[in-house]
């Protein structure tokens, strides 16, 4: 009789966001008349720029023309795009990042959640709390996190590194030593970020303690501050220690396209093994590439045109942001991030739970969020916002807001 | 210090298809003059359909406008697709299997390599001989498989069905029961099927042994013969042992697309846990859902005009099949396959090693095909070529052959 990966039923409830959607979607039956405004999930609203329209209706006749077909994409990408990506998000930069370190794949959250794979079964992980779930989830599945605790929501095996108020959100160094650490900057959920010089001392602790570092660095598009590094290659030394994430979703829209990439350094080994070699046999054996449509859609991210429009796309969510910032702060919150990043963390009103303002927020302003807890023990408490609404629907949820 | 997956190095040479790859562009290289016709990897060369640009062009379009802009898709898929397979693919066949059985993903590869993080560590896995890599690979960086043993070719975890000429490629059941039995049918590398009563069989096995079938039906679109299956769930029983993989690159010309599904039964489980709820769990987590585009251009494969365009795609490559067989016949070969699959399959000639016939090939009509060893150790003596060609190469490639 075959026994199943019984790591799964560890897993407690349900994954976040379908969650939340089961939630909504009650409320939502219940009250057919109400207006629902959702800042929950990190889901993007605006259009596609008109660059990548074009580029994607070019890529759709070539594969309709014998001549310009396209069948399997080369396993890590096509150089098209692998150039594009190391030219200007890293050599631009300064960072000596090749093209041949860059593996494009269907988006973040699969590389997020897959690179564990390359783990001993045994490797201690380090998180921020709160995290984005994908992080523990994945090496939960994978038997990587012990055993998990009811009462204080925490896995016996994970280290948290809590991040609040009183220590500004920055993640202290461990008490034990971890051999992966994964890091989002700016971060999801608390849209707070750290310093460049902050993160050069993770980078030296990485690298003195024999630990990888998982940078996720979805965001960056949204960094407006000039001390705060783009890219943890920019660190010294983190070609040796570190392994970076980059989506499309949020910088271009691209949530329901599904595109981004992993940076794997040739630099990176452990006990004499390349994790490069490793993640391209990854990949060679269970992915088979980004379509070759999205992978010239990405390109496009990439040209003049692409750049100016999407410039003007980031701007949009972040005055959302900032309409957000400024609306929560005359109700009278507590509010974090919203400058380097497209989210906004608030303080929930005292002695409110987060998942009990979150229904208190649904059922009287009919505004979703997503509830701090969900992300961790650490984030209770809290309450997270999303700028990524049209502008008129964040205008009317913060009126409704201020208006409790 | 961080400890790795040691189950990777553990993996003999690279990925089949990039030796292959490599093989062939140091050739080249060598010899630029060489025209090489290429009928290795099964890739397809036929441009997508009409119907399937004209649905790709429309969901573009959608996604540049605000009303009609799709951000996340639904983790398993679109309801519109996940009907459309439902009613198309099953209900049609007068198969029990409900839409929201079916899990959209990025490709068959994708879903036959991360369904064994369903199974526990040490669940025994059987796989035909030879056998398309992915399935045992994908179980050995999981450290299901035990040693390899170079001499043999052989894992010694794993159960091998051998499939030669001597059973008419028909696998038989195994002396010691496994918990999961990988079966791709029609057979990819044979190009050979078995009948649905034999199915059934296997079907009945499974059940009474309470194992798992992974049934790879990739090449479903390709059956001629009528009693073959072109489900398993055709087969009495099977909602309660089978899981079905499915692509639509074959049938559909989507090798450079990426799509796929999975079919996981509600009725499947094993020590009381659903199958169904690990799997959304796992695509929940892990997964973000396939491309709004790509799932509009597989709605656009079960449209009258696509079902009409996508028959006539199919007969195109048969036909290479018709003139593959034809041809190594009548160059003296003996022939397997192709009349319900679009491989063919060929028995070396005597005292030559499939992969010594492939330089053999290569080198004296710049042909390329796969040689059966890089299937599993009973695929050595045979040979694979693939109808995917465009139908003047295919002429040309066994003129050449028939030449030599």
């Amino acid at each position: 009789m075959l026994k199943v990966n019984d790591n799964f039923q560890k897993l407690p409830g349900s994954y976040l966001f379908s969650t939340i959607a089961k939630k909504v979607a009650a409320y939502s039956e219940a009250n057919p008349d109400k207006k629902i405004i959702r800042l929950g999930i990190g889901d993007v609203t605006q259009p596609l720029a008109p660059a990548i329209i074009a580029a994607m209706h070019k890529a759709v006749d070539e594969m309709g023309a014998t001549e310009t077909f396209h069948g399997y994409a080369p396993d890590l990408g096509y150089e098209f795009l692998r150039n594009a990506i190391a030219d200007n998000d890293y050599k631009a930069r300064g960072c000596d990042i090749s093209a041949d370190e860059i593996f494009v794949s269907d988006g973040a959250k699969s590389d997020s959640g897959n690179i564990q794979e390359l783990f001993s079964a045994d490797a201690k992980i380090a998180v921020c709390d709160p995290v984005y779930p994908v992080y523990v989830d994945s090496n939960v599945m994978a038997g990587r996190t012990g055993t998990y605790d009811e009462n204080t929501g925490m896995w016996s095996d994970v280290i948290y590194m809590p991040c609040a108020m009183e220590n500004h959100f920055v993640p202290e160094f461990p008490k034990e030593t971890p051999d992966v650490i994964y890091l989002c900057l700016p971060n999801n959920p608390t849209g707070t970020t750290i310093t460049k010089a902050q993160l050069q001392e993770w980078v030296n602790y990485a690298n003195k303690n024999g630990a990888l570092i998982i940078y996720d660095g979805a965001y960056e598009a949204y960094i407006s501050e000039e001390n705060v590094a783009h890219s943890i290659y920019e660190c010294e030394g983190a070609r040796t220690c570190a392994i970076e994430i980059k989506s499309f979703s949020k910088n271009a829209g691209f949530t329901g396209v599904r595109l981004g990439y992993t940076v794997v350094p040739k630099d990176l080994s452990y006990e004499g093994v390349s994790l490069h070699g490793m993640w391209a046999r990854r990949h060679g054996t269970k992915f088979n590439g980004a379509p070759y449509i999205i992978q010239r859609a990405g390109e496009a991210v990439y040209s003049p045109e692409g750049k100016a429009q999407l410039k003007q796309q980031v701007a949009y969510y972040m005055n959302n942001a900032r309409v957000i910032l400024e609306g929560l702060k005359e109700a009278g919150y507590t509010v974090f991030g919203g400058v380097n990043a497209p989210y906004i963390w608030l303080k929930t009103p005292e002695r409110m739970g987060s998942w009990e303002f979150f229904d208190y927020l649904l059922e009287t302003a009919n505004v979703v969020g997503t509830p701090g807890a969900g992300f961790g023990p650490s984030g209770e408490g809290y309450f997270r916002l999303t700028a990524f609404g049209s502008y008129e629907n964040t205008v009317a949820a913060l009126e409704r807001i201020k208006a409790l």
